[in-house]
Parts: C-alpha cells; structure tokens; sequence
C-alpha cells in the first residue's frame, strides 16, 4: 500500500528523451545520466529497450542495477507479438535477461492501433497483455503496464480501453500508466479519464505525458491531483516531437505547490545543476526559458518589475530561487532606470551611491558601450569586470604581450589554423602555439596551454557555448559582431561578451573576459582577495 | 453581447513579449510584426508603453492605427500615481495621445502591491482604478483593466481582490483581464478562481498567463473554458522569465480541440510561418520543440513510431500538420529502420523498391556518412541532394574552380579576412571576391556574389542559422566539427550538413549544398525539370 500522498518519479530520459530529434545518447553519456539521476533520487530509471537497441543492450550488459543507491532500474518493451507464444517471444525474453528488476511494456489501449497498426484483433490484444505481463511476473519482476494512447482510446471506445487496463490488472502489473502517447488531450479531459480509470481498476495508477498541446506539465499535475501515484517525465522534456512531461518543472511543482511527497524533494536545490548537467551530456543548449531551472526563469527587465522586486522579491516571483538552486538575476536593457544599475554595480561595491561620480561614470560607459553593440543580458560576468576595471577593484592576472591568428584555406589542398600567444605572470613570459579547427578554436587552444602553466584550475572549465550575432547598424559595409561565450565550471556557468568588426577580436574579448572572471572568483573564494 | 463562442485573440508580443532576455526590437521590427499580426488577424495589438518607453513613444509617433485591417491598435499604462490627480497624469494622458483605439492600463488587485510596492492604502488603490478608467472612458477609450496579479491577491485576500474588479467594472471598463503575473498559479485554482471572478462581474474577462509553473497554455485554456472571452499571449510565447501564454499554441488548441470560435482561425495555416517569421525578427532561435509550430513537432524518430505513422498518421500525431502549416518528418537514426530510409527514398525517386541494389547502395552510403560523423536530422536537404546524386538525378548549376580563404589577426594590427571564389556556369566563369566578418562570412559573401551573376533568385535567400558542433570521437587530435546552416527564403527554411576537421571545409559544404538544394527547388517549381 502506498502512503496516502506518496508519489514515485520514473524517469525515462534515456528512453523516451533518447527519442528527441539531435540527441543520440553514447554508452558512456547513458551512464553519466543513470548515476547523476540516481544521486538526485528519482524511484524508476527507464534506461533503455534491451529488444532492439543495440546501444541499450551494451548498456544493459555494462551497467549492473545494483550500481543504484535509490533508484529501481527499468528495462523498456512491448507485449509480445500478436500469436506468438511468450515464452519464445525474443523481445519480452530480453527484458527479463537484461538484468534490471523492473520490466515495463507498452499495449495497445486504443481500438484503431489494435485493427490497424497490429493488425490483429481485439481479443487476441487483450491475451498479449494477459501473456505477458503473467511470465514477466513469473520470472518475478515489477511490471509496469504503460497503457498506450489511453486516452485517445478512452474518447473513441472507452469500453476497450477499460478493458486493457483492467486484463493489465488480472495479470498482476504492478504499475497501470495511463499514457497520452500523441499528446493531443487536454486538462479537463485528463482530469475525467484519470478518475474513470481509477474506478475501473484498484492497481496504483501513472501517468505519462507529451507536450503536442503545450499541457503535459499541466496534465500530469492533474492526474497526480485525481490520482496517480507515481509519473513519467524526462529531464528537460526531452522527448519525441515536442517532448514529454519535464520533471525539471514537475519536481518542483509538486515539491512547492501542492501536498504530496517525493523522495528526490530533499535534493531540490540540486535541480537547476542537474538539470544544465544533463543538457550539457545531451549536447543540447539549455532551455533559458525553463520553469524554475532556467538562466532567465528568475531574471528581471521591465523597470518597474525591477523595482518591485528589489522591494519585496516575492512581488514578481512564484517562489524563491534559492529553492531550486537558481539565482535572480536584474538584466541591463533599456527599460532599466538608474536605480537598477546602482543596485547591481552596489552587489559589487556596496559603498556606491545613486549620486556618486563612480555611479555615474559607470552609467556613462554602459551607454557608451551599449551604442557600441554591447549587450550584457547574459553576459553578467563581462559587466562585473567592467565595473571593477573603471572602479580600479580589478585584478591583472595575466598580460598578453603577443597573439597571432593564421588561417589559409585554398582549394585541393591542406587547410590549417593556428595560433600563437605569449602572455606575462608575474614577469614570468610563457609563449605558446595551438592548431585548431579555425581561427577562435585556435586562439583558445593556445591561451588555455600558456596559462595553465601558471594557473593549472584552468583545467576545469570549458567553453559551453560559442554564439556570434551580426548586430544590425545603419552603415551596412561596417556590420560589427557580438561574439557571447558561455563557459562552464563544475559548479557554474557564466556568460561574457565581445563586440569587434571582426570575429576574432570579438571572440577574444570574451575568451579573455572568462577566463578573468573564473580565475577572480576562485580567488575570492579562497579568501585571498 | 459578445456572441456565445467567441473568443477574442489579443497579442501582447511587442509589449509584454518585448520583456523576454534576449529581446530588443528596433522601430522598423515593431512595424513589421504589428503589420503581420493584423494580417494573421489577431484582434488586440497591445504595442507598447508610451509612457515611459522612447522606442515606444516613436511608434505610437510613426504608426497609426489607420493602417491595420483586422486588429485594434493598444496602448499599455498604469493605473495614475497614488494622490495625484487623474488629468494631471503624465502616464495616462500618455495613453489618450497615443492615438490608440484603446488603452490597457493595469492596477494592483494584490493587498501587498498596494501597500509594500506602491506604498499606499487599500482605498486609494480603488480610487486610482476607478479615476483612470472613467478618464480614460470620457476620452472615448475603449478600456481593457489589467487586474496584476488577481489570482495572487485573490488567494490571500479575496474579498480585497474582487472588490478591485467590482470597480474596474463600475468605472465603466469593457474588459477586465485577470492576470496571473507571476505564473505561479496551478490549473484548478485557475478555473476555480475564473469561476469565482465570473460571479462578482458581467464586464466580459480576459486571462493573462505566464509560464513560471510551465502550466501558462492550459491556465489559459481553463480560463476560456470557465467563462474568458479574451485571453492575452505572445507569438513563440515570448515574455519575461519563463514567458507568456504562447498564441501560436493557442489559437490551434481552441480552434482544433475545442467549439471556441476565433477569427484568425481562417488564417490557420499560416501560423508556422509567422510564428518562424516573427522568431527571425525578434533573432531568437525558432523553437524546434514548440507544439503545433516547431521543426520537430511532427518529427518522428522512432522505428516502431515511423512504421505506424506511415500506415496511419493519426497513430502517432494528435492533428495533421497541414492544418498548421508544418509538414511531417521522417528522421534518420539508428533507430530508424531500413523501411524508413527507403519510404524516405521514395518520396524522392517513387521507383525505388525496397530490395534494390539503389536502395542498398544508399543505405549503405548513410552507414559510411553517419560513422564519418554526419547526421539528417535537421539537414533534410543535404539527405535529399546525397540520394540525388547517388541515383545521378541531381543536376550541376555549377561548379566551383577555385576558392581560397585567408585570414590574419596580429596584436595591435588590423585583421583581415577575404575569400576568392571562381565558378563556372555553362562554360562562363566568373570571379568574385569578398570580405568578411570572418573566413566563413567571406566565403558566404564571395560564393552568392558570383553566382548572383547566373542566379539572381540567390537574392531571395539568407542564412538564418549557423552552428557549429564538436564531434565526440575516439581520437582527441583529429576531432571533427559537423555545420549545421539552416537557410530560409520567403516562404521555406531549410537545413544542410557538411563535416570536416576542418570548419571552414565544413562550412564550404554545407553552404554549396544549401544553394544547390534552393535552385533545384526553384526550377521544379516553374516545371523546367
């Protein structure tokens, strides 16, 4: 029996998200995310289909599920082929030999997928589900049943849907999940269907979600709310098409607004990390957007926004950032007055007052570099060290005495880039020389090789992000660049800009602006400064 | 009396969306997306604030309301200031010189906005409320009364919240538009509080969603469902933090799935367009993901997803793209099975059976490019040029000659980037240098300007996305980048891939193959081929 408002987290990131278009999981990225879900504290961990996924029965061989510490891991397939006989069926087979002690499958709950994409009949379904779901729990396994497309089902034939999930019951499935496989459904529809379905059957209800209409986060809220005790997310909504159910946004949802209780809760101010982690192993750029985890979920614009929320932070916010482990953020633009600037060059030298010349001198140069192009939304990093640098609070950590760029590309015959850069510590001169895959490629290659020799902890950050923008100015021939870079600690991520006519310059000022930035804040937090 | 079903669209992407990180629209932009929402036919254009904003004050200058077709043109402002008087107010006044049909103008309906953030009492607030209106009524306004934060204010202190409406409606207000402003509300306490709102007045309701909870469609689809006859959004939900209710999830979710009625529904089909059109000028990456709109909404990835979707794509899509203006895709992928590639084949070449040694021969093509690091997804077209030339269908509108790309960067020099291009065009060669912001600009800028001399349609064309990936292969010293360029013109965008270890090869191929995929698609549309 459950505990009244318990609700279990099943994870399908490595199944269902591996399905999003431009992610393709490595063995090596599968185990990376399977420990650091693992750690966060999801119940269920969907790892892979052992039946037809090459890469997931590597996995499977590789990784053993006694690795997890709070995690249950799942193994993904399907009811066994219309006619056959189970216990020959290939693919069911593989679940059980895959290892993990949880075996999930899909059947059909729709009438149309039965006749028309099975091509079998309604009856001979039913005993799919009956048959398989009866040898997965013989061979004693946890069997979660995900009943596909219910809810499309239930709106045409509602009789048969019922039908499937109440067979999924006799059987013995540990887990009934009500699946909104095309995501078509709406809330109020959602709401209904889940409390038909928990009429029919007595077996703990899930309940997995697709984002087609914009409402699976909306939809799993409500069915957990009219029932179900566990759901079926991916972190960032990584998923077929639009994606599935985010428990990036659900967790804390969950967690903050409502009463129920989940395990991974105690590590809710780890989201925000996790969250950007998985992204990073996707090689996807992270949702800026993102409910809760987001770089601009808690960034302020509009002035008066501004204001307020300097006042009484819970004026523009739903819930603080602390809880989810992200940060506010007062965004230069603008729409933001004086007062907006004062508070954030004062979050750097408190002792700066609205009236002071320092204050003024500052607004000057943000003007001043804003008409050049400069933007420094997302760029929080290269504002810090602008302040510092015209409030003489900077630090020289190192001097470039010399670089040079070289790119020749001709056609038929062997390209090349590279780069040379001499840089002083100390009056100490370290040169050196990197190839690379073009120009900037180069640049950083050889400034991270000169400065580690003074600095190694340069070895833990790396570029995440590499963006150039042509920004739009009235004389055409002389259209300058805004290169933004994004890089990353273990712990941080942080952007700094550069503005040039020319990509390289640009890319270095910002190249130069991060590498500043990590070495300061490293420093600081060795209480050395 | 507005008729039972109607629902009223009113956008608030050049205000409320102008807020988002990232956002900065320049006069010239405004008029453009102010033209093509009238067009789409949305029914309330909410440009600006003249009030405060001087970008904002220009446009109200330049663009008059005379010019739209469907749409009233908005003029956005506050409530006046606490104990001043109404026909004093600069801001307000501000409103009625706009030349703006209408104003919106939003007022506290939170107990502790009045009190902590405007810092005056609860009285004054409704005195402001009701003075502002009337003002604006006798001015011979149409009135909407943005009640900020109504679900927030409600919850703590509802009888103070109902009592800000009660007079917004006793001001004479034509709308009254509930606003969660900080999108931290859930869907039941939506439609309860809706419901609620409903009894206290008859002025017809709107409903303002934000996406901090990740629920801002379905709060807004449960407030048209409980009573709200209008509700406020953004195209690509643009907005500040996690953004506003999305209009190009919206309009298809009340048109497809509900009986609502909205008048831009006739224009339906173009809601992809303009949701990338308006994406292209504000510069923000489209959202692949989006519902209804995105590149990836009708994606399908997965091999058991891909067979059903091909014997019936109401199996695995909740609406035909077509409806929406979006087209179905196939993806590669190692999921994908041999059948995909080869109905992918078919829409090229129909002859094409299964078992053919064409078939195999471009399978086996896809293997060799997909280990050399090579991926379709997203590069539909390179896919499409590389089964062209496999079946020696494709047709040469050029070939190059020669190309060569130098670039120079010193310390304290001035840099320099140019490529020298020649290509041949039955038998006539031409040869175009160029500069650029960059070697792959250069490239790009010499490549177009030489075969503009042939093509002049290439005018009609422009990059609109260029990305670079590091692939992640086994050895570290020869890692290859894979480009992605994505190219649109008027009416089409489309994707092209090349890899290389070395970008600027990388790039040369994906560029050729964007240009080539282009002239082919021109030339089979006048019939020529």
């Amino acid at each position: 029996m459950i505990e009244d408002k318990r609700v279990f987290v099943y994870d399908t990131t490595l199944r269902d998200g591996a399905q999003a278009e431009g992610i393709s999981f490595t063995l090596h990225d599968k185990i990376k995310i399977c420990t650091l879900l693992d750690e966060f504290g999801v119940d269920y961990i969907e790892a892979g289909n052992p039946t037809s996924n090459p890469k997931d029965i590597e996995f499977f061989n590789t990784f053993k599920s006694s690795k997890l510490k709070n995690a249950k891991l799942v193994a993904f397939g399907s009811t066994r082929k219309p006619m056959g006989k189970v216990k020959n069926d290939s693919g069911v087979n593989a679940l059980i030999n895959s290892g993990a002690p949880v075996a999930a499958i899909f059947g059909k709950s729709w009438d149309m997928h039965v006749t028309e994409i099975l091509r079998t009949t309604l009856d001979e379904n039913l005993n799919m589900i009956m048959d398989t779901i009866a040898y997965l729990k013989a061979a004693n396994l946890e069997v979660v049943f995900d009943a596909e497309h219910f809810f499309d089902g239930y709106k045409r034939n509602p009789e048969y849907a019922v039908k499937t999930i109440v067979t999924a019951e006799k059987a013995g499935a540990d887990w009934i999940v009500l699946c909104d496989t095309n995501g078509g459904t709406l809330p109020l529809e959602i709401a209904d269907i889940v409390e038909k379905a928990k009429e029919a059957v007595n077996t703990p209800l899930g309940i997995h979600c697709h984002n087609d209409s914009g409402v699976a986060e909306a939809n799993t809220v409500l069915g957990v709310q009219k029932g179900a005790k566990m759901f079926q997310g991916t972190f960032n909504g990584y998923g077929e098409r639009c994606g599935n159910a985010n428990i990036t946004t659900l967790v804390p949802t969950l967690e903050l607004k409502t009463d129920f209780k989940l395990k991974c809760s105690k590590n809710l101010t780890d989201i925000s990390s996790v969250s950007r982690y998985v992204s990073e192993i996707a090689n996807m750029a992270h949702n800026q957007k993102a409910p809760y985890v987001g770089n601009s979920a808690f960034a302020h614009k509009g002035g008066m926004h501004i204001d307020a929320v300097l006042k009484d932070p819970e004026s523009f916010e739903h819930i603080s950032p602390e809880l989810v482990g992200n940060n506010r953020r007062i965004l230069m633009s603008e729409v933001s007055g004086k007062s907006t600037v004062v508070k954030k060059i004062q979050r750097i030298a408190p002792w700066v007052t609205k009236d002071s010349k320092e204050a003024q001198g500052i607004i000057d140069k943000i003007k001043q570099l804003e008409y050049e192009g400069y933007q420094f939304e997302g760029a929080d990093s290269s504002f810090e060290l602008m302040v510092r640098r015209m409030l003489n609070m900077n630090q020289k950590f190192f001097d470039v005495k010399d670089f040079r760029v070289h790119c020749e590309n001709k056609w038929d015959e062997e390209n090349s880039a590279y780069a040379i850069i001499k840089v002083e510590v100390d009056g100490r001169e370290e040169l050196a020389a990197a190839e690379g895959d073009g120009p900037v490629n180069a640049m950083d290659g050889a400034l991270r090789k000169a400065l580690k020799v003074f600095y190694p902890q340069l070895n833990d950050i790396r570029l995440t992000d590499y963006k150039v923008r042509v920004l739009d100015t009235a004389e055409a021939t002389a259209s300058k660049v805004r290169v933004h870079i994004e890089t990353a600690s273990k712990n941080k991520v942080w952007g700094t800009v550069g503005v040039s006519t020319n990509i390289i310059e640009a890319s270095w000022e910002a190249l130069v602006d991060s590498i500043e930035y990590f070495l300061y804040e490293e420093k600081s937090k060795k209480g050395e400064s």
